[in-house]
């Protein structure tokens, strides 16, 4: 038996049946499927929270897994849909940047143009294509159709990429960066990378950090959300590898008056 | 191996551990189903959104699923359960007029009367029959029990239906509609179907139709959310056949105050 | 085939990944896993809600369930994570009070103590242990991993428990219960069990019960929503086999102010 694993990242939400839909579209073609939500509720077609979360994700499941990108504001327009192969993975997406990340890693197998119609759902709405084209390409890919059918190869390079990503180092030393998502939780989710704080962290001041939000300064890095008085925000690395701001047995986000793009400001 | 689909339609919303229940019922019964949620949110108790829904949905999944389509206000109380089945399709609903589009289509292979309690779950209870009834009948159904021992055929003409469903065309070619649901994205679904404009698509004028929600009037119709410039109200016709009210890059429900129920006009 | 399915119960939300990576991960060690999400809206970090709702849940999935229970503030710090298995369902959760209700049920098998990390998912984060080490346990127990490997037995005596959860009774036959959990619905669920009102049921008088919330107080119990008027309050057993106080048609928690934790009192 083939393992077929098709995940789903939109921003579609679980009000309406769009969702359940792609998955009747998918079981259809392949019965054999296990879809798994990765989650629906990335911020209306807010690319930069889709782009984090599907790089931070895709890694825990198993290699041959397909996961279908639906963060799509220009759904029905001329802009190109691909698939990317990269580290036995396989991610179908819109060319809007979502992809960037990945991208960046730069150890790509594969990317094409979806242009192979044959493989879309007939007739394609100009509004649905999670259903009509994501749906049923990533169900022949978990079947083990070549990802090289479905178009033609492009050059990584001509994919869309967002700007400005990733934190910022400057020349002395302040790392510049922002809040990329607010988890159920509260929880502050930046952009600064553990990778980013080893340079603090050889030098041994890990614990000497300030770290800057609006105009909240937390000093030092914790260890767990307990490391803390109750009520008190603190610092750590998060479950992704990147710096989180969370209060410990309270909300972050309403305590500092946070918000997705705030900046946060790491300097010794 | 049979192929066994069953997919819930409920107003339970994700709070409760209600779902998850209907879930470990069927599975205990059937343990190759595969589940699928369609969606838990509908209005609740809203007959009109869930018989507009389960029309537009079934045909996305493949032949032999089974829909529970669990609206139900009056559970516990005397009313009739009803298992239908149609083309190759099941549905189990309360009889309270959540299959009216389904019988409208006049299609149907057999209708019966839940009267068989071998099938139930015991002892049933008053107030979740999701549970006691529809999700055990369902998995005994996906294993390919008979809908003719569930219970005695009825006459489709005795099933309750629900009135008004579909938009009117006035003689004077006006069509006169309504809100039927608000996605996620706050675009406005209504109940004016495709077939319904093609009177006017016919005489080439569907550019210089008019639809009319509230105050605010909508010329022509639009191919793509992106046919307009950013903020300004669109209409389309819908991934489910039907017009939709949009705003480009924005949320129509919020910048034109609708609301579900809200009368949409069409004209020329 | 070995029939694995893995329930969740978490305060996690549906907003972020965190449950789709639980999943991936299960997923990568047991890809015939049968996963079911029995809610991720336990209230964060409400460890009643979670001990009665997974007590009440279980019985629904089949012999041989793993259940996985995150409800988890002390997450990163000392505290244990504990296996129980009990009438042949394996349950997974903190030292916190969550498992109460099962340990009284005074019918286990086994107990132990999470401490193998041969079965964690390395490096072992100190925030997400559901992903590190819950989903790959449950994943190891759905494939016949015996719990005896997990960790050392101990004494159930030794495990937290949670003070005050059950309904008291009074020695002038009062029950004091409070409001555990607001449903979708607005439905009130209160700790009062049946089986304490069945002392009222021998002497017939159920009909004169008398129950109070706030400053509302209901006369008798109702076999249905529909057994009074519309927007009248009422009581009832419901399906979870406790006392609950709903509005016919209406939302109760509105209509009468409640909240969780509010004081519900029984009495002739």
């Amino acid at each position: 038996m083939i393992m077929s694993i098709i995940t789903l990242l939109t921003d579609f939400g679980t009000e309406d049946e769009y969702v359940g839909l792609m998955k009747g579209v998918i079981l259809t073609i392949n019965p054999r499927a296990t879809i798994v939500d990765i989650t629906h509720r990335i911020g209306s077609q807010d690319l930069t929270q889709a782009a984090f979360t599907i790089h931070a994700s895709y890694r825990y499941f198993p290699a041959g897994s397909v996961h279908l990108v639906v963060v799509d504001p220009g759904v029905g327009t001329s802009r190109d849909l691909l698939a990317l192969e990269m580290r036995k993975h396989f991610f179908i997406a819109p060319d809007n940047g979502i992809l960037t990340l990945l991208l960046a890693d730069d150890d790509y197998t594969s990317l094409v143009r979806l242009t192979n119609s044959d493989f879309f759902l007939k007739p394609v709405s100009k509004t649905f294509h999670g259903r009509d084209i994501f749906a049923p390409v990533g169900a022949y890919l978990s079947q083990g159709v070549a990802i090289s059918k479905l178009g033609p190869e492009m050059d990584p390079n001509e994919a869309i990429r967002l700007a400005d990503l990733q934190a910022r180092m400057l020349e002395n030393g302040e790392i510049i960066g922002k809040i990329i998502a607010i988890d159920h939780f509260g929880n502050l989710i930046s952009n600064v990378e553990i990778r980013q704080l080893t340079r603090y962290s050889q030098t041994g001041s890990l614990s000497s950090l300030k770290i800057q939000i609006g105009s909240h300064v937390i000093h030092g890095l914790s260890e767990t959300y307990e490391n803390v008085g109750s009520s008190t925000p603190l610092a750590l690395v998060g479950s992704r590898g990147y710096l989180e701001i969370a209060v410990n047995c309270g909300n972050a986000a309403r305590a500092l008056k946070a918000r997705r793009g705030d900046v946060v400001r790491v300097a010794i």
